[in-house]
């Protein structure tokens, strides 16, 4: 089994670099903060053993060598930044867990047939820049490096240049290459296994996600003289398309989820009527034809929203879909039978957000690993785990890992 | 009568300090930009003959001296500070039609018994720092020094070191000295002039106004596997006050106004529900009685949208308020005396915008006059007006504060 004692002070360590004053961190992707953390787990990777290789799309691998090392190579990871005001444990746990299984593979001098990686892949998040996931999506060949690079934050800073910046745009090509088998190990971000008190979550299929960005163009005007028929209030269509989200979330219970996270009001000025409205939309659903209806939904109530409050759709766009994701049925034995084998408790789960695995699933057979969170709370400082339900993630992705890496 | 060619001349050189792309204005508050405005303005007020003084509260007086020069004085002016895309008429015309007020005096050799002085009043918009009409309603005695300096922007930077910033913190205490009669010349910034066919809007009233900033907190959790039920959607809580606000507008037609100008969502994230907004409230109406019972309907409104959205209501002030405005009799019939004698067609109106002249109505005499702006559109970059109704504004003023002048 992993030394939980030490994977766990790795990650207080690690969330001093962001740290923020309820107890979280603000790590967003490629900044300055990132680098210290990316800088962190190479330190540590190279401490281990480890080969260091960053590739196009800066996504950091860390290879332990197997016995046949022309072999494709087991690789698990997540990501290593956070959102504005994110937790100790989305997306790092990932990182050090797998750190994690190659300092106990190397505590007990056990060599593995096969290669492992544990990977940092970049901008997992998509807060800084949208979609998420999106460097693992280019190693899965479902973006090009082009795309990849090219993603702005919102003050037009791109992935390629801020990549440059921190010293971490590599020169190998992004993806392209095999792989065994993928795991990944996350706490839930939901409240399910702890509602059920399950340490282990046996991830065996994700959720379709569709992201939507929108802009309502009405007339900006004056709060005080503009009489209430003649306003063009792209505000007050905006809080309407709002409540038809929320809508559409409850229409498709108990599975659906549909939230507006970000809005960006102009000239966001008291006493001005909003002329125009940036928004967006995240929905999701484990089925795909029940995520099609959302999007159906949405264009016919958000069409009219705009003509009933004489604003212009200046755009409705998907920028982000993926189809619900199922899990190899082999590699989700893997983690079955590694949770078994320590007598955890644990269920069959499908996962609620979207994860670096979710693309890998493309191109290599692979499973996820989850633990409880405290009160289901994720994407805020007070996300909360027990050492306990570290320690286990990590053996169990021990074993699976381990598994793999001798067949 | 003015010289309207001058005037319109002094107002497009004026208009291109902020100068936006699409022919409006930028020139907020303090800001450098405001800067260059306010030294253009003296620069012009120097060579008009005029004597300049500043007050603590970076208000700007341009006196010409009358006969009797220990008389009160004749007061006129507005602001030259804008909206973050407003128009290039919106307070500056008022500033500049003082002026030219001046201007057209010397150009005939015209002595006043009393002086006449053309101010600019920092920070009339709001915009920058709330509330609107800061200075003058600390000249006027309504809020105190210290309040007006200790006003903040939204990056924590005050008026008092703003001021000082800029070079327009002045020494001489702002306010308790007598004035005779006060006149502000400005845009309708609404519709009726322009709908009616008239040139001069004899402005005998203004509207109450209510300011409120609003913080609802729910929790920001993650947006993909958070079930509804659980949610404490603050942005959702939110959308149901903007429609609240917007039903209250329209509950009291035809003359409440009742708008949602600004709105702060934090984390901001497309895929983390929202913990927190702040949000602002603007409501008008012409009547004090209608007013508190708008602001009763909000109160009530906003706790029962909090509670059943499982928020906390952190925060709902009422951070500014004035009564309805009647404007001073004498004033008015000077007013529409002076658009009798040019011919101009005119009616009565009130004031929809708050204006440094209902301040100033506490401790002087004090009217307006409007002139029509097309579309009845302001704080919007495409704000317009034509030459001949400019002039014609002026003219009012000229004989209006000279017949004020004289007595
Ligand atoms: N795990 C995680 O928070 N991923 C971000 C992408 C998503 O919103 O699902
Ligand atoms: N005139 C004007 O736009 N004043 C700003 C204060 C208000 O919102 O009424």
């Amino acid at each position: 089994s992993v030394n939980g004692a030490r994977l766990w002070d790795s990650l207080m360590e690690m969330a001093k670099i962001g740290a923020t004053p309820k107890g979280g961190v603000c790590r967003l992707a490629l900044t300055d903060l990132d680098k210290q953390g990316r800088d962190l787990f190479v330190r540590w990777a190279k401490e281990a053993g480890c080969t260091i290789t960053v590739d196009r799309m800066g996504n950091v691998f860390a290879r332990r060598a197997g016995i046949d090392d022309s072999l494709p190579p087991v690789v698990t990871g997540s990501h290593a930044d956070s959102q504005p005001t994110g937790g100790r444990f989305d997306g790092i746990y990932g990182v050090l867990g797998g750190l994690e299984v190659i300092r106990s593979l190397n505590d007990r001098g056990i060599r593995t047939r096969r290669a492992i990686e544990t990977v940092i892949w970049t901008n997992e998040e998509g807060s800084r820049f949208a979609p998420a996931m999106v460097a693992s999506g280019v190693f899965a060949g479902v973006f090009t490096e082009e795309y990849g690079l090219s993603r702005a934050d919102v003050d037009g800073k791109t992935v390629g240049e801020e990549l440059k910046r921190i010293g971490y745009a590599g020169d190998i090509p992004c993806g392209g290459r095999p792989i065994h088998a993928a795991f990944e190990l996350h706490i839930e971000q939901g409240p399910i296994l702890e509602a059920e008190g399950k340490t282990i979550g046996v991830v065996h299929a994700a959720q379709g996600q569709r992201w939507y960005e929108v802009v309502l163009t009405g007339q900006e005007s004056h709060a005080g003289p503009t009489p209430m028929p003649r306003r063009r209030d792209a505000l007050l269509g905006t809080a309407r398309v709002i409540q038809t989200v929320n809508e559409i979330g409850l229409k498709y219970a108990p599975y659906a989820c549909a939230t507006v996270g970000m809005v960006q009001v102009h000239p966001n000025s008291r006493n001005v009527i909003p002329g125009r409205v940036f928004f967006t939309i995240d929905f999701r659903h484990p089925e795909d034809a029940v995520l099609a209806q959302m999007d159906a939904d949405l264009r016919a109530a958000v069409a009219q929203i705009a003509e009933s409050g004489k604003l212009e759709l200046t755009k409705l766009e998907q920028i982000f879909y993926y189809k619900p994701v199922a899990f190899d049925a082999d590699c989700v034995a893997s983690v079955r039978a590694a949770a078994q084998r320590f007598g955890y408790s644990h269920r069959e789960i499908v996962s609620g957000a979207g994860h670096d695995a979710c693309y890998l699933a493309q191109v290599a057979p692979t499973s996820m690993v989850f633990v409880p969170c405290v009160g289901g709370i994720s994407h805020n400082e007070i996300e909360d785990a027990t050492p306990e339900w570290i320690e286990a993630g990590a053996n169990v992705l021990l074993h699976a890992m381990l598994e793999r890496a001798q067949s």
